[in-house]
């Protein structure tokens, strides 16, 4: 049994959850009250990862971001990593995805340096570029099919010539022969997500619920062979006010937008 | 007139060159006398820089292998940038792309924080998630259409339906009508990349000359209307033999392996 699938699944069923929570931080909509800079926002997603541990699944940092930030910002994830205990997955987003001997470059930082249990790729320079991911047969990874952006109609919606299909399911047949334990980032509407989780029989990885996409339940999908994720960030981070709120409401409110994600 | 494109115009008809010098830190092929760990990269690299300055066009640092080196990597790459006259260009080579506000980020990291002048991007997600990058008039952005490793077989060469050429063909036309200043980076066999300039029209990046594709004047096209750049890493950086070699011996390797690229 692969050790990250193990781990959502039990995970899964123990919480009655699919949450992920996605750490995009923003410091322009992080509360005054944790301070300025790096170290605010570090202590904010200290705070969020703490208030977000008895109802998530997986957290998804997202590695642009934190670069966004600086290279001091990478520390911060570097350290945050510590915070999440071996019951949760932490996905590091990476969208990575190169030549061979580069690929092996992007795993060994994704996951040797910065620890992640799994992360995401880009298909378009097909198998090779992904194979040194897959080659850590101890992690996850997730490779794009179809996105929730509007850019998915330019080509993750194009048809193949030889099948008559979309590239984005081309995508999950081709992978799929590659590995045994791959998984597949799939947005899009309910419709595509639901027969994508049908056709991947894979680990799926749902993001934008929220804010891109629809709501939580309604991605919830019936009958799924494999662990669903439905990843959430900036519907759980950030109010649409309350810049100013203090401690305590600040964890309420947070404990209050996720009841909220998980009913919607 | 672009101010990147002017640049590489420039640089090309000054240096009759095409040459862009990949930079790939690879710790266990560096020779010995320039010192241990990351100072004895950085040596390694600063060397390199000043060696191919009177031959190169442009520069090319993968990002990837200076992450693998750890978080401390990317400050040597922060640095290096600063020994590279406004001459030359600085193209970090990251293979980028995301939804919007991620693009932004990454666009941000890649040009305001380390300083690049040019970089790459996947096209998969499509035009959402490349515009943040094209936003940036002063910087130059390189789209992936056709690149040169096995795995482009699998869903570059895929025949789209609707016009019946391959997806790499559709990249290019489709970017193309995104921005009037992009590049392509492709790969392939010469046909293909003497196609893939002709239908661009655009600067091109043609990666991994001498180790993973055919030679340098092989590769040479006659008749471009935009600046192309030939990129060569290993074949210059590393020879096959010489970890005990002294620093001038080093020097003249270098510039040897340089004429023989040159030459090949």
């Amino acid at each position: 049994m692969h050790p990250v699938i193990n781990r959502l699944n039990r995970q899964i069923l123990a919480l009655g959850s699919q949450l992920c929570v996605g750490l995009d931080p923003q410091p322009e909509r992080i509360p005054h009250f944790f301070g300025a800079g790096l170290v605010g926002i570090e202590r904010f997603l200290q705070e969020i990862i703490s208030i977000c541990l008895p109802y998530a699944v997986a957290f998804k940092p997202n590695i642009s971001f934190f670069e966004a930030l600086g290279i001091e910002g990478l520390y911060v994830l570097e350290r945050l990593r510590y915070l999440v205990p071996d019951t949760h997955v932490w996905l590091i987003d990476g969208k990575r995805g190169d030549i061979g001997n580069t690929a092996v470059a992007q795993a060994r930082f994704l996951f040797d340096e910065l620890g992640a249990d799994a992360t995401t790729v880009s298909p378009y320079m097909g198998r090779d570029s992904v194979a040194p991911f897959l080659a850590y047969h101890d992690r996850l990874t997730y490779v794009l099919a179809l996105t929730s952006n509007a850019g998915s109609q330019q080509f993750q919606r194009q048809i193949c010539g030889a099948s008559g299909e979309p590239l984005w399911k081309e995508v999950i047949r081709e992978v799929k022969t590659w590995s045994n334990a791959v998984g597949f980032v799939v947005g899009g509407t309910h419709a595509d997500t639901t027969e994508a989780v049908h056709l991947a029989q894979s680990p799926v990885l749902i993001p934008g619920i929220g804010v891109q996409g629809g709501g939580y339940s309604e991605c919830l999908i019936v009958g799924a062979s494999s662990p669903v994720l439905l990843s959430v960030s900036r519907a759980i981070l950030y109010p649409s006010q309350g810049m100013d709120m203090e401690s305590e409401r600040f964890r309420l409110t947070v404990e209050e937008r996720i009841q909220a994600v998980l009913l919607s």
